[in-house]
């Protein structure tokens, strides 16, 4: 896939963070890589049908990226935030990694917006409260460009619809990566549409936190 | 209705507001006084039917506090944001009054949460982004407490379910207010439940800004 400079926003925070912290830019540099590796065939491109509106499912996009940081980076997924264990509240943040350790610890979390608009502002607000409560050093959310987005499930939340409310990220160290397919294909036989609903996940086991 | 203390959130910064400013201190006053004065009957109690779970719309509920706003203290509907304006994105501030003068302006932008609770997040977002652009000075949140909201449309957003994330208001001059009602009743002849969708909405002509 492909992220371009302007769908790619990096608080002011996290820019002095990855200048200072070996282990922010190493963050940075592993998700963005994952984004980048996710393909469809063999050449490392990303292909996807654009045969007709909201004809695609995303579970397979954010499968294969969630795969590469499991696999190759050793993330974890599902990690709940000390905070909302307390509290009862809240679901766990989608992937998850420790790099610092137990004296110096240096904990990252990242959500892909698979939702709608309110859904992701509500991504947005949890990763801000993990910043906050310093369950987080960092915080990542990836989500699709509008243009990718008219292609995948109706109504999900797309890079430039929540851009505007940045301005609120200013003072967290906090990344939003808006990505694209490299190529699209508007004929079924060549590129046929990614399921729609949890019918792309592989059952293979995930990484679950839990099971850490 | 009632508004209990411990269903008020006021951040260190609304307190502070409210001790220099009487315009902020007016502002408080005329919401809280809008939901206090929200009844049913003419003794000024609010009852609702409790007779089974969800069996609620939220529009008449709402209607009450906006209508006092508008009639008794001048309230506005509908103000797009100026901000939102420029970039074409994101809906009008539900309730509006803008206190100050030209000079010395004093805008209060009031939202009345009827969504589920991803909804709320982008209700909450709004308002700080508009404190944020300078287009309002102060903010407030509505919303019902959780032994209401089981009687409300279902997934209704509730005050507990928010509370975890007025962490991230506390630099913002915002109020966040859980109203409950004064008396619950489960039978129907006595206490008809309250129509859902638009069905409870008066005919009447609201006072949108666009109007002003």
């Amino acid at each position: 896939m492909r992220v371009l400079k302007k769908f790619t926003y990096i608080s002011p925070k996290a820019k002095n963070l990855m200048q200072a912290n070996e282990l922010a830019k190493q963050a940075f540099s592993e998700i963005k890589e994952a984004i980048l590796k996710n393909c469809t065939d063999d050449s490392g491109k990303f292909t996807i049908n654009s045969s007709e509106k909201n004809c695609n499912g995303v579970v397979p996009v954010k499968e294969g990226i969630y795969r590469y940081l499991e696999e190759c980076c050793e993330w974890f997924r599902e990690k709940p935030l000390a905070y909302f264990e307390n509290a009862k509240k809240g679901g766990p943040i989608d992937v998850y990694k420790e790099f610092g350790d137990k004296n110096n610890p240096f904990s990252v979390g990242l959500e892909f917006e698979t939702g709608n608009i309110s859904s992701a502002h509500r991504s947005m607000n949890k990763l801000l409260l993990g910043i906050q409560h310093e369950d987080l050093q960092m915080a990542f959310l990836i989500m699709p460009i509008k243009k990718l987005a008219h292609y995948l499930t109706d109504r999900i939340a797309n890079y430039e619809e929540l851009a505007p409310y940045f301005l609120l990220l200013e003072n967290f160290p906090f990344v939003v990566f808006g990505f694209d397919a490299d190529n699209y294909d508007e004929n079924k036989e060549t590129t046929p549409p990614f399921p729609k609903g949890k019918d792309g996940m592989s059952q293979r086991n995930i990484r679950k936190w839990q099971n850490h």
